[in-house]
C-alpha cells in the first residue's frame, strides 16, 4: 500500500495540505473516495487512512497499524563532503537501509567545496531524496539531513552518542576485523550510534586522531576497499544484521 | 598502490597486451622504469612488478604478496532484468563488495526486455565496470558475467551451488528474521552461495515456487524494503558480515 509521511500530529479527520504530496496521491496515484493508504504522521505510526473526499484531499483514520520497521538503534552516517551527486547516492540508499540521521561535514581531503549557499539547496534536495526514500522503504519516519559548514561544529555534536566509529581503511588493511562488530554488540535500543566515513581520499591523520580523541573507535569494513559511497552501506547493512537478524 | 589484473599465468619479465591496461598504466598514470605496480594474473596472486622497459611496456615480478581480500565463500549474484542501467550500478557494487559471479536473468515481471544483440553488448560493458571496480577495490579476481537469455538457462545452473537463498520481501513482512543468517553459518570455505534478487515488481510466486523447488531458501532481508538494487548489496555485506568479520 502506498504510503506517505504527514507532517504534524494525527487528527482525523485530516486535510493534506502538503502541495507535492497530494499531488502524488490525486494526480498521480488517481486516489479516489474510499482508496486507502498508510499515513506516518510526526509519531511515526503507520495508520491506514481512508479517502473522503477527494476536492478536499481530505482522509479519515482508519487505525493504527503495529507495523514498525525502524532499527533497533539509532543510526547517525557522518560522511566527509564527497564528490558531485554521491550525497543525493548516499542519502537515498542509507535511508533504505534505516538511518536516522544523515550528516556530512567539511573534510580535511574532501575535493567537494561548498559554501552556505550551495549548502542550503542541498539540504532542500536531500531532505526531498530522503522522503522519497523513506516512503518507498516503508520507513516510519524521514531521517533528517544536517550539512555542516565547518568541521568544528560536527565535532561539538559528538558528546550525544553513545558510540562512534570511524570507518578505516588502514584498520582493515592490518587485518583487524573485530572492532566493527564488538562497537554493535552489546547497545541498548535505542542506543545512539554515529558512522564517519571519510571522502574519497580518506580521513585526514589529524581527523582521524580528534575523532579518537573523543572516544570513537576505528574499524575496518572487511578487507576489501570499498568506495565513499559504499562504505555508508556496508555499514548500515552490518548494524541490522546483528542487530535484527541475529537477535 | 595501483593494481592491475593481466589474463594470463604470471611469468617474468611480462609484456602488457592489453591496449587499455597499458594506456592506464603508461599514459593516465605515467609510470616510469622502475615505479612499481601490483600485478594480479589468473591464479589471483597479487605480484609486486617494477617497469623495466616503459616503450615495450614491460614489467619484472618482484616478489608474490600474500594479500588475499576474497570472500571466504563464493558468491553469485542473480538479478531478474532490473530496468536501465541498474545492472551496471549493481555490478560496480557488488564487485567492491566481493561477488566471484554476476549474473542476470529475464524475470516473469521484468521491464526491461533483452535480446541476445543487447546482451551481448550489455555483458561487454558490465566487464569492464567489474574489472574497473575490481582494480579499485583490490580484489584477487574480477567477478565473472553472465545474462541468460532465457530463464530455463539460469535454473539449469542451480545444482552447482551448495546453498541458494531468495531475496524475498514477504518473508520480511511475516517478520522472518533468521533464514539470511541461518543460510551463512556452517558454510565452509569455498563453499558456493547463490543469492537471487528480483527486478522491481518483485518475482513472480511461479518463480518462487520454482526456486523453492530446486532448494532454494526464502529469506527475508530486515524489516525494510529494500530497492531492486540494493538488495544484492545488503546481503553481500550479510556475507561479509557473518563469514569474515565474525569469524
Amino acid at each position: 500500500m502506498q504510503q506517505y509521511f504527514v507532517k504534524g500530529l494525527a487528527t482525523s479527520p485530516i486535510t493534506i495540505e502538503d502541495k507535492e504530496t497530494s499531488k502524488h496521491m490525486f494526480q498521480v496515484m488517481r486516489l479516489k473516495e474510499d482508496d486507502k493508504v498508510t499515513l506516518v504522521f510526526d509519531d511515526g505510526i503507520k495508520r491506514l487512512a481512508r479517502v473522503v473526499n477527494v476536492e478536499a484531499c481530505q482522509f479519515e483514520l482508519v487505525e493504527e497499524l503495529a507495523d514498525n520497521v525502524e532499527l533497533p538503534v539509532q543510526v547517525t552516517i557522518a560522511s566527509g563532503f564527497p564528490k558531485g551527486d554521491k550525497l543525493e547516492f548516499i542519502t537515498q540508499k542509507v535511508t533504505e537501509l534505516g538511518a536516522s540521521q544523515i550528516w556530512a561535514f567539511p573534510a580535511d581531503w574532501s575535493v567537494a567545496k561548498w559554501d552556505g549557499k550551495k549548502l542550503g539547496k542541498k539540504v532542500e534536495k536531500l531532505e526531498k531524496i530522503a522522503l522519497g526514500a523513506a516512503e518507498q522503504s516503508k520507513r516510519n519516519l524521514v531521517p533528517s539531513i544536517t550539512l555542516f559548514e565547518k568541521k568544528v561544529d560536527f565535532l561539538a555534536q559528538f558528546d550525544q552518542f553513545d558510540r562512534i566509529v570511524v570507518a578505516y581503511e588502514e584498520s582493515a588493511k592490518e587485518g583487524e576485523a573485530a572492532a566493527l562488530i564488538q562497537s554493535l554488540t552489546g547497545l541498548e535500543a535505542g542506543g545512539q550510534l554515529l558512522f564517519i566515513f571519510g571522502p574519497e581520499g580518506g580521513l585526514s591523520p589529524t581527523e582521524i586522531e580528534s575523532f579518537a580523541a573523543k572516544g570513537a573507535v576505528l574499524a575496518g569494513l572487511g578487507p576489501r576497499i570499498l568506495r565513499a559511497e559504499t562504505a555508508p552501506l556496508f555499514a548500515l547493512s552490518a548494524v541490522s544484521v546483528v542487530t535484527e537478524l541475529m537477535n
